[in-house]
């Protein structure tokens, strides 16, 4: 199909599909003429892939380029690919963390000693040490008393969550698909899942005070 | 104390404090001459708060001011000022997320049938439920197939955390110190929740398939 049929078809004006073949978000489609070009597809899905990762994550440009660069360049090994969705996606939301706060090297420890006592296995350089390390100095600093073990029951409860989201996966064949769905599925529900947990936060202290849903 | 030991003490530069002084993120002091004003340990704790919730979670001075000053105003009803700080705090959270997406009506029906099956009591404005209505909307967009009920695993274990959250909070007595853990609790404790899922992902991922941690 010709350009205006990709747009027509993915919804993304054509402006925005030239800028995201000249980012690289976007394989060039296969040339009919010096200034012409086919699309198939595979640049559909693709279009709506990149769109939903910046358009509705925020993801940057590119960051959204280094997801999906691995995704579909590492087709041959499904688990591969999977651990390269977790860790890039894990990175892109880490991109826009805090950075410039100093890490303390206790705190590594204490999310060492989580890790441990939940028997989970992760790399070394995984992102989500240093967010969990980040927050408990911030906790800290507060004057919180709140140290690694209060957060097992929350790691229990990510811990089946994770299940679901593996289980979503796994009855699919295609590397390619399964690393599309992991990726979209991981990205796309972090949101909901503090949603959900903020309304049933509304819903519970409502019932527990035995009164109505909260006003705002 | 003067305003250098406040400094001191909370660790926030003198002109940070003056900017949270003449935002109203941080109340005056009590003025003893023309130029100068004593602040109390009062002082200290709302400053480390407000630095936990601009520095660390990105909220904008407005948004911050607007959970802050909810919570210092209504300290006569703990419920209420639950409500609140949870309401603001969605609100707080939600104003960075994209909001010009337009809502299919038909998706708002999707949430509230997932609420009625959960059983759980919300306001009708909970900013909660616009977001998962839109993430339905972008699953579709995308041709995946994902109606509500998929929600409902991630809903009940999402119901087990804000129990564990509630849990957390019920044994303090004085309703300011309550709301300002619930605040920090829930706002601090997300990307926390995000990143222990993205670590137990990675950890059963390698698991499933009897291969080692992933690879980065």
């Amino acid at each position: 199909m010709r350009i205006s049929e990709l747009s027509r078809r993915s919804g993304v004006p054509i402006t925005t599909i030239k800028y995201y073949l000249r980012e690289g978000l976007l394989p060039p489609g296969r040339a009919t003429a010096p200034n012409q070009a086919e699309y198939d597809d595979s640049h559909v899905r693709r279009l709506r892939l990149v769109r939903a990762l910046v358009g509705v994550r925020g993801l940057s440009v590119g960051a959204a380029k280094e997801v999906l660069g691995g995704v579909y360049e590492r087709e041959d090994d499904p688990h591969k690919v999977l651990g390269l969705v977790l860790g890039a996606t894990a990175e892109a939301a880490d991109a826009e963390a805090d950075k410039d706060a100093e890490l303390d090297g206790a705190r590594l420890a204490e999310v060492d000693a989580l890790l441990d006592a939940l028997g989970w296995r992760v790399s070394d350089d995984a992102a989500g040490k240093a967010v969990i390390a980040r927050t408990l100095q911030t906790l800290g600093d507060l004057g919180m008393d709140y140290d690694w073990h209060r957060l097992l029951p929350y790691a229990e409860l990510a811990g089946r969550i994770a299940a679901v989201d593996l289980d979503g996966i796994e009855d699919l064949r295609d590397p390619l698909e399964m690393a599309e769905r992991a990726l979209v599925l991981t990205v796309l529900l972090e949101p909901v899942l503090l949603a959900l947990r903020r309304l049933a936060q509304e819903s519970q202290s409502a019932a527990r005070r035995g009164a109505g849903p909260a006003q705002p």
